[in-house]
């Protein structure tokens, strides 16, 4: 059967590198990810696809030779300590795609792609794979990343034997469509007894850098009354952001999830905190009030705890909205398989972004367990997996 | 001049291994520290102070053969990017008094003291060398402690030069009196116009671990209302805890010094939060009475945020009086040399608290401006420095 094959290839490749304590450590082009490339490649091999690599480390395996050129795929990096799901299963559903039509792709060509360094865990900024191959960033750019290690993303490149030509670019392979299969990472379509999520979009991410400036003094001798203490400040942040976003009554999200104390030891006065703010919802304008009114918010109480503090953009990311034509093709596939399907969108950015940009593109979600994601707890149901694959092969027909 | 010479010796040894950028790094037992040691037995030496050194590395020297044994001493070593005076003042002041003293010390022997690891920068907990020397700590403890790069104190000890000889250790030298002088670390003395401090004794030290574990997820797809957020929990215990101490009308401070935030990456919610609570108060039920307080409120916080929170105890430094006799021959110093003193407490650590466990001890505090402490801004008037010596010299006369 093609869904206990489809199965047992799934969690055999995804369990390289992955342990019940320590969940999945594939980084971007470290061994666990380039052992998982060399059996995508091996796989594609004996599905007699053409295989070729891109400059920015992408691979590509083609059965076909059809006009209509639909590209399917997804990642197989993962955050440190993350789950089996994100991301491997779309570049094995892509893979099962391959295998599935081949020699047997009609007017169709099917290219399995897997993107590199989706996650950023590795090397900043995420989306690393696709910016470069879509045109979004330089190789300059692209290439000059480093690793916590110092390692740029172009040595690891080059180290990893995935070193390919800027011919087989994206850009440069006139694809018809890209479809993402990803799992949700949140837990609506479960919450919903949904089977599949179609992505309207990706919604508006801003990421604000803010760092409060106390006085960093000793802990004992410094009465109450006479602390510039960045951590009380930027705790109080925290906290009032959290409220606000919760309270809003609005489709926004609000993180602090980066939190960095100065000097941090337990008997001093922090002098300085850094801390990152992840703002995030669909509309990009409600995106970008909420961003200020937590500047607003850090600054009413920097004023009122005595502390300085810099409150700055790093960077926005305007929403992505997902070619419809597509979308519909999805939900016809959905109804025809008798599933229960609900539109909604994506709060986690994905290849799917930026392909976005160069071929009408579109998105299947399946249900994550809990809403559980990168982390080891991350898990799908094999019905999920199949329904997910269902969607997508019914999709691919259809076309 | 007496004094000139003192503040020329003072800030000529106090600048080795300081930046204006970096403050001191005189980190215990490495190369500043070691270097300050070296000038200190060079300067003993030159006072033809007969040195002996003990296993925990203090260094002592002594002039003199009376019976009436006085100790004065404090430490050399310092924070990361510490202030000049800590520490260094007192154990120059002692050997000011060696110096001046030397050949003419009547009935007294006068021994200069520089304690090892005073800070626990280095190696953890802080007062080790004279906990050592005491007996407070045991041989096997003190040598066991690693630095961050597993460097134990008895290797760093032993490369240093230092190690010395358990004959020459604090309880077997039959002291008759300990005098530490040191900056007072806060504000108070500034603010009131005190040109000397005389500490009753050193507060009660309460240290809580605390850890609010909740749920790490991808922060985009998680709604605000499904979240189980470790920062935002512990956020909220660092503001409530702070506005308990505030506004408690006690005699009682609390800090957040560290705090570590997991995974930390900008777009996963946290998972886990590790902090301390350093609880301060010169009545140890005081302090034992907000330390529980601060219990409750993790709970009720916990409960609220949905996180599970572990409140432990990891130690408490009971309230350490000192000899209320010497206390009084400085007093009568201060009156002899007409300088405005006040009586008040150490909020902070020092030597001087395992020394009062063996002999009669007490302290004398100088003026910080802007009770700056632990940090590069920290800074003392040459009036003050001399106001100490000249406080410190006439009890020592006096006794």
């Amino acid at each position: 059967m093609e869904g206990e094959s489809f199965l047992d290839m799934f969690h055999r490749l995804t369990s390289i590198g992955w342990t019940p304590e320590t969940g999945v450590n594939r980084l971007a082009l470290n061994k666990y990810d380039i052992e998982a490339r060399n059996n995508f490649v091996r796989e594609l091999t004996s599905a007699k696809a053409d295989i070729s690599v891109d400059d920015a480390g992408l691979i590509f395996g083609s059965v076909g030779s059809g006009k209509d050129n639909i590209a399917i795929g997804s990642h197989m990096d993962s955050v440190p300590n993350g789950g089996r799901f994100d991301g491997f299963y779309g570049v094995m559903a892509a893979l099962q795609m391959v295998k599935e039509f081949s020699g047997n792709t009609g007017r169709k060509r099917i290219t399995a792609i897997d993107f590199t360094n989706e996650e950023g865990a590795r090397f900043q900024p995420s989306l690393l794979g696709s910016g470069m191959s879509t045109g979004v960033f330089s190789r300059e750019f692209t290439y000059s990343r480093k690793d916590k290690d110092g390692t740029t993303f172009e040595d690891a490149l080059k180290s990893s034997g995935y070193m390919g030509n800027s011919e087989n670019r994206v850009t440069k392979q006139l694809f018809s469509r890209f479809i993402e299969l990803h799992i949700e990472q949140g837990p609506v379509l479960e919450l919903g007894k949904y089977q599949i999520g179609i992505p309207k979009g990706i919604v508006t991410l801003i990421i604000n850098n803010i760092e409060f400036t106390g006085e960093s003094n000793q802990a004992g001798p410094t009465p109450m009354e006479a602390r510039k203490d960045a951590l009380v400040a930027a705790s109080r942040f925290i906290v009032e952001v959290r409220n606000l976003a919760k309270l809003s009554g609005k489709d926004v999200v609000m993180t602090v999830g980066k939190l960095d104390n100065y000097p941090n030891a337990y008997n001093v006065i922090p002098g300085k905190v850094k801390l990152n703010l992840d703002t995030r919802s669909p509309d990009i304008k409600t995106a970008e009030e909420y961003s200020a009114l937590a500047k607003e918010i850090s600054r009413k109480i920097a004023d009122e705890e005595g502390v300085a503090v810099n409150f700055e953009k790093q960077w926005t990311t305007e929403t992505t909205l997902f070619d419809e034509d597509l979308q519909k093709d999805i939900e016809k596939a959905c109804i025809e398989l008798n599933l229960k399907y609900k539109y909604l969108y994506s709060w986690a950015g994905h290849d799917a972004q930026y392909m976005n940009r160069v071929v009408p593109t579109a998105m299947i979600f399946i249900p994550s367990h809990l809403g559980r994601s990168h982390t080891k707890e991350e898990y799908s149901s094999d019905n999920d997996l199949l329904n997910g694959l269902a969607v997508l092969r019914k999709t691919v027909q259809n076309l």
